[in-house]
């Protein structure tokens, strides 16, 4: 369906429920509270559902007051359900009893594995974030774009792009981008709020694994170390290890950044590569898998023995 | 004088000298790089010229094989030179002599501080980068935008906005931005080039450095320590500690980050905050200076003196 029928369907109903994936990120959630605030100043009824609390860091956010946690209650209370940023159903976690109890469904997405699950879909892989989806549909909605709107779906756009870092990034997102500033949105702050959130747990856990550095062939491979003995002393989460292993690729003249994570079971390996080195080739070496750029696999043995079969890969690659 | 009338300037010189400031950053080097690569195609002569080596992390930019080392005998050589991100003759350095040698000299800046020292300056202050100004002039000579050039001012803009993230980003900085995506160039691998350049010796030294934490004022206070053991430890310049406060700051719900760092003839201070702290005012409380949210001061004492003394100024802020 066109976007400018699935705004025809939605200008009809009055009682809207939104669901972003489980475990919501910054695009789904800012894209939430964005068109949540659109369809209330159009005089609409409207509740974002969520599982879990959503992460503390977009309590910034305005619009984060129509979130509500998902109670069985809810299966009968909407005349429209709005998914978005879900790629299929399984995102939806329990909330496809609501879902599946509502006659007229939308689902709004960039997802390319997308599997057009409700009854009308519109689904662009071009768009960075579904913000850049729902800045179109406001539009079509006749909805003045205002700063609050504008707060959310920016933070939609910088979460998802990575600050507009990421290849996804086109033209449009900067062009939208351009408009959001003109409405006065505060950048610094938003900027501040997503990208300045660490815990105290996360930046002790960092120093620690820093401490581990090791580079190997000529520093093209960088390898970074996590104990669960580490995770304790920092008292830091699974979480707060997320994505450590950039800093691992990120220096200067390395090209494979890798990072070992001790589980009970063994070890999560993660491998990042800058350029040229497929990491996800010498993931699925040892049954992992990925992408060509990001990829990860797991070790049933410790740690030591894990370093010493993956450099014996990496020697193929880096010693000719 | 209008960028128009400095388009007509250069159109009718044949060899230019551009002068970014001295050590210079990435807007001043791909700004110059950009603008050389230009007016070569409009046949002109080009020379960069610089006391120092650029820092490598510009090495990949294309046009940079025109930066030459400044040596006297380049007095007279040229019929233009055109300083670029400089805003007094101070940031010429020893390269004033040929500036000062040269008749027709034009002046491209975005500093509110700029003197106007030149035959003809313009100066925006609009402007997130003088990149964004070299972008408008590059059209105004009629040159066609190629990739070559739009890696260079996307890179001057992503360094002087910290990749769109400060306020001083504007709707004309996206704009441009969103022009230049379209003309093919990897952001992907300029922010990898730009963003992912830590040294060895700063990842070591930020390891070190986040072992040091410690939180006052229901963590609305965070301070790092570095000492002159922890920088020979990791083998690391002063270089590689810059910007290592804004770990500090960007903790969840701390409001102000302090940096300690132990030089030979006491302790210097760096200061930030997020939202409402004035650390220009409290950096002055020791005889220092700065902006509303990035201050700093010297002690001559050790550390843990500073640190009391610091902290006490702070007690008056968040214990009232």
């Amino acid at each position: 369906m066109t976007l400018e029928g699935i705004a025809e369907i939605i200008k009809n109903k009055n009682s809207f429920g939104l669901l972003p994936h489980v475990t919501a990120d910054g695009d789904s959630i800012g894209s939430s509270t964005g068109l949540a605030i659109a369809l209330k100043r159009l005089g609409k009824k409207v509740t974002i559902l969520l599982e879990e609390e959503p992460p503390s860091v977009f309590n910034f956010l305005p619009g984060i007051e129509n979130i509500n946690s998902y109670e069985e209650g809810y299966n009968n209370s909407f005349d429209c359900i709005i998914a978005l940023d879900t790629g299929d159903t399984k995102r939806l976690g329990k909330r496809l009893a609501v879902f599946e109890a509502c006659e007229t469904t939308i689902n709004i997405d960039h997802h390319q594995t997308n599997t057009n699950f409700a009854r009308e879909n519109f689904v662009d892989i071009k768009a960075s974030a579904v913000a850049e989806i729902v800045w179109d549909l406001i539009g079509l909605l006749d909805v003045e774009m205002d700063k609050n709107i504008a707060t959310c779906l920016y933070t939609s756009i910088m979460t998802d792009t990575g600050g507009f870092r990421y290849s996804n990034t086109t033209a449009k997102t900067h062009e939208i981008a351009g408009k959001i500033i003109d409405l006065g949105v505060d950048v610094d702050k938003i900027a501040s709020n997503v990208f300045e959130n660490n815990t105290v747990a996360r930046l002790k856990l960092i120093g620690y694994v820093l401490n581990t550095l090791e580079l190997y062939f000529d520093n093209r491979v960088a390898v970074l170390t996590i104990t669960m003995e580490m995770l304790e002393k920092a008292n830091a989460t699974n979480e707060d290890s997320e994505g450590l292993v950039n800093y691992a690729k990120g220096i200067m003249g390395t090209e494979v950044g890798i990072m070992l994570k001790e589980t009970q079971d063994g070890v999560r390996v993660n491998f990042r590569s800058k350029e040229y080195v497929d990491v996800a080739e010498i993931a699925s070496t040892f049954g992992g898998g990925g992408h060509k750029k990001a990829a990860g696999c797991t070790l049933e043995m410790n740690i030591d023995d894990a370093k010493e079969k993956i450099l014996d890969i990496f020697k193929k690659v880096f010693v000719v």
